[in-house]
């Protein structure tokens, strides 16, 4: 079956109720008492609640298999709290400025509980759990129960499929802008426009790294002016709907040195057989081995410096990472980005990169432009 | 001695290096062996470095008295941390994807040491230190150093007052936009784009909230179409120059009842005293106190539900906290919100909100609009 791109249906109460039921089996299953969330992707999974700002104040959702699902909130925003879509499905206790409010939340904790904690929580709350409930004890969400959102529904690979989608006809359109002697940040601002055009609600990032800046993999997009000659990565997403797009395509202005054919050559033999190996029961870090395997073999090992993949959903990293040592195997409805690299330090970079998506026997791509090398202008 | 709005300066390689060093003094006065600093708003304070992202790779400066400032990054993040304008004053230890960087980063630690940790530091990353060195032990950065940032020197205090006179101009302005019958959010647009063109690089919040909206402290702004004879809580602010701005003033839409202007009468006049009690050696608390005081007698303490205020800088919202049981003294430099409140539920809200430093003797605010009651249209 193929998934298709969907103008989704909202998230129900009900969803929001099944998922905090998951989490509990799953916390139980995983040795847990419970877990803690504090606002970001997973409370906002969980619940549909997202705070304006995080902040020094406190704001965590107990589930724990002895109490009814609890959210602890600033008292001044409790009225955003109750106006949350999942807010019938859990208790609200607020506290206010002045009080102690890991006290507050202790009363919600097994004394001597064992517990997951969502992984971005302030260090400053996880230290006021610890001091106020010394045995207690806390593990990394994403180490305790990695793969928690890591399986899509129907809605969400909806969801995922058109922001794909979306990010597919904005590559389709950004080949007809101009690069030569426009500046990186020009080009960046013509892929946050069209992204918004496609229907992405937030923009995350607009890379353009040309020349010898698509050696660095974290360059986003700078003055520097693009010359005729250069290799130019183009790696761009944000959120559709809630969820996800990142894709990258490596074009050159004017026709490719032989290095750079070879180079892109390589990185999309590695990704394209990396792509060919996912199906369920994989290891994430067999899909990560398989495309590095094709870079080494080439020559270019060290100049592949980072993993080949992460997970992608209400954020665009998170579990199932594709990366040596992650063992756990691949299930249908996984997520993942599959981008292999070759950086040569001074000179260019070449990535490709597509979302995918594990179905009952094999992967599907939510991105599916051209995948070989673009000349542009 | 009154400080004024500058176009700034920048900082210098210098400037990081006695922060850096500041700290350590002060971390070793308060009985730490260090202090680690994770991505967030005292690492750019303390380096000039902000990441694109703050992700689960682990960034962490490390300051200590047994080694040199050292920064452990991710292996991809390597050159952006090393273009950062602080970046001459520490070291640099990358780690690979696959890597433990929790064994990394542990061989800058005593093993039992120890240390603070900057608040916002991701969770995920306290508990894989403690799990690398069980015998260390950490205290929120907020609570063992807490007016590590306090103090502001004289080039902050003028990027402030800069942010505090474009806020004032964006109020200024305001006054003149049509309110009756547009939506929350076509004012709080207003407010956006005043903030911009009057030199902020970034927009955090601007708050509309009219009729009940205004009773709830946390509402932003809404779909709400704005009706003559509402309250309209005004509350905007962003960073300019790198730092913040935040000022409330409460408006109504043609004559205010005679309770409106009772309400808020009591929060100008909580407001003024407060700032009045401002100086060198009085308490963060006795400030809440002089500010709630007010406010309780004239009947309405219990519709005075959150703190008088909250320090700024680099972020809109630092110690030091104006609240009770903040028994910290204020110093010269220190600058603060003082925003007392009245919230009546299902009706309206007023508050009236200015940045203050504190002088030698005094208090100075950065925001100088008029604080009496407005008629807008």
């Amino acid at each position: 079956m193929t998934i298709a791109a969907a103008e989704p249906v909202p998230f129900t109460a009900d969803d929001y109720a099944v998922r905090m039921h998951r989490v509990v089996d799953q916390a139980v299953e995983a040795g847990l008492d419970g877990v803690i969330v504090a606002p970001g992707p997973d409370l906002l999974w969980l619940t549909g609640y997202r705070p304006t700002a995080i902040t020094e104040r406190l704001t965590m959702l107990v589930l724990s298999r002895s109490v009814r699902p609890t959210m602890v909130v600033p008292t001044l925003e409790r009225p955003d709290v109750e106006a949350a879509k999942g807010a019938t499905c859990f208790g609200i206790v607020d506290w206010s400025d002045g009080a102690d409010p890991y006290a507050v939340a202790g009363r919600l904790l097994q004394p001597d509980g064992r517990f997951g904690i969502s992984d971005s929580t302030w260090s400053m709350h996880l230290l006021g759990l610890q001091e106020a409930l010394p045995d207690t004890r806390y593990r990394a969400l994403s180490h305790s129960l990695p793969m928690l959102r890591a399986v899509k529904d129907a809605n969400e690979l909806g969801r995922l499929a058109a922001a794909g989608a979306a990010a597919d006809a904005t590559f389709g359109e950004i080949l007809h802008v101009r690069f030569a002697g426009r500046r990186e940040n020009d080009v960046a601002a013509d892929l946050a426009r069209l992204l918004r055009e496609f229907g992405h609600e937030q923009v995350d990032f607009t890379v353009v790294g040309s020349g010898p800046n698509g050696a660095n993999p974290h360059h986003e997009a700078g003055d520097r002016a693009i010359q005729p000659g250069d290799a130019v990565v183009l790696d761009f997403g944000g959120l559709r709907y809630g969820y996800g797009s990142d894709t990258t395509r490596t074009v050159t202005v004017g026709e490719p040195s032989a290095e750079v054919r070879r180079v892109h050559e390589v990185v999309r033999l590695a990704q394209q057989t990396a792509f060919e190996a996912v199906r369920p029961g994989v290891s994430c870090a067999e899909i990560d081995r398989v495309a590095r395997g094709v870079i080494t073999e080439a020559g270019y090992g060290p100049q592949f410096i980072h993993r080949t993949g992460h997970g992608i959903g209400v954020t665009t990293h998170e579990p199932p990472y594709i990366v040596e040592g992650e063992e756990l195997p691949l299930k249908p409805g996984m997520c993942f980005s599959i981008e292999p690299g070759i950086y040569l330090s001074g000179r260019f970079g070449v990535r490709i990169e597509d979302i995918v998506t594990v179905t009952s026997d094999a992967g599907q791509r939510f991105n599916n432009t051209d995948r070989s090398l673009h000349v542009v202008e």
